[in-house]
């Protein structure tokens, strides 16, 4: 019996945003992986901490993710070789992401290579940070025939609805596209955390914000008038 | 002190996927309401009576929604109608939605009505069906710079991924679309619940499947080798 692997979304930021399947799995596993943050567990071990003090008495792999490609492919494949030494140890491992673990994870690479070595891997679905956007902001992303566009950074008008994730360091050059048009610009900084700044409307929006930053760009606007 | 109007998303069926949010202010409120099936109380009431029992013995609003637009106008003022009269009386409602409330929710034009009128509301993010339909498939929908559309039954190719939502009432029409790309396609039926059904590959599609079904358009299988 080998250890199974399970990738968590721990939500956007708010601890009561977890699950109750994460809660479960979280409360069983026997050893926490997470990326790390100058050395020591990231963001998403902290907010998972705070729905489950329990995981701060685990054993806890917090793995290093360089931002060079070439470092980046040997990184994971470093981590996958340390996790799947625990596995054959029997060991349960939960691996936690921000979000939802099928939108813009750094996790996919490792769980392929995990499952094509054999192992058991199952995913936990998390809220994932653009609908809690929408929550904080009161608006809906879609309703009827309408469509929705979730991009990294870049801007364009193929949808009723776009969401520009990782929107902070580009954030000059979307107001001027945006600018253009006729649609509304809505931005979330930090959703669900203690520092969350909510901004509604362009021209409210300073040219430079935190990297947890979300912009979502709609001719909606109902809830807030 | 008037009662306050919360806006919580179920998640997509299994029941385990509610947030410890949703599970707080469904065991706290003093009202639940839901879309109907039949005059009886419909499938997101299903999914939350089985994470959070106590609201079997709650007073509940099964809300009906005709499909005709104009009938639809009149029964969500009336339905808002109804609610807001429940709000004077200081009682806090729970309204679930399948889902997560800003992605194809039934809810917002009422919850528009109830903000208009000058009462407390808030959106309580739940898991979207089609990330949970990604965990099902093993599948990441984007990383990197990778785009995904989310559409309600249309087909476009101008993102790396694509979700069509409600793809049982077009599903002959998609395959015959997609089997001219290069993509592969995924589709998963009544996800999360007994009678789930998964297709990996549009050979293994058929031309019928029912209303709860989610199809995946991607070039990335790299879970699945």
């Amino acid at each position: 019996m080998k250890g199974r692997f399970f990738a968590i979304g721990v939500g956007p930021g708010d601890p009561e945003l977890l699950t109750l399947k994460a809660v479960r799995i979280l409360k069983n596993a026997d050893v926490i992986a997470c990326p790390s943050k100058e050395s020591g567990p990231g963001i998403a071990f902290n907010i998972a901490a705070q729905a489950v003090p329990e995981i701060l008495d685990k054993r806890i792999i917090a793995l290093e993710f360089p931002m060079t490609k070439k470092d980046l492919t040997q990184a994971h494949e470093n981590a996958a070789r340390q996790l799947i030494n625990v596995l054959d140890s029997d060991k349960d491992i939960a691996f936690l992401t921000l979000g939802d673990p099928s939108i813009y994870s750094t996790f996919s690479y490792i769980l392929g290579l995990i499952k094509r070595n054999g192992y058991e891997v199952e995913m936990i679905s998390g809220v994932t940070s653009f609908t809690a956007v929408a929550a904080k902001l009161l608006i809906s992303l879609s309703s009827k025939d309408e469509s929705v566009m979730i991009t990294s950074k870049e801007y364009t008008d193929v949808a009723d609805t776009l969401v520009i994730m990782k929107a902070g360091s580009v954030l000059k050059e979307l107001k001027a596209k945006i600018s253009k048009t006729k649609k509304e610009m809505y931005l979330v900084e930090n959703c669900g955390m203690e520092d969350e700044k909510i901004y509604r409307g362009i021209d409210s929006i300073p040219d430079e914000v935190g990297y947890f930053s979300i912009v979502i760009v709609t001719d909606r606007k109902e809830f807030n008038e």
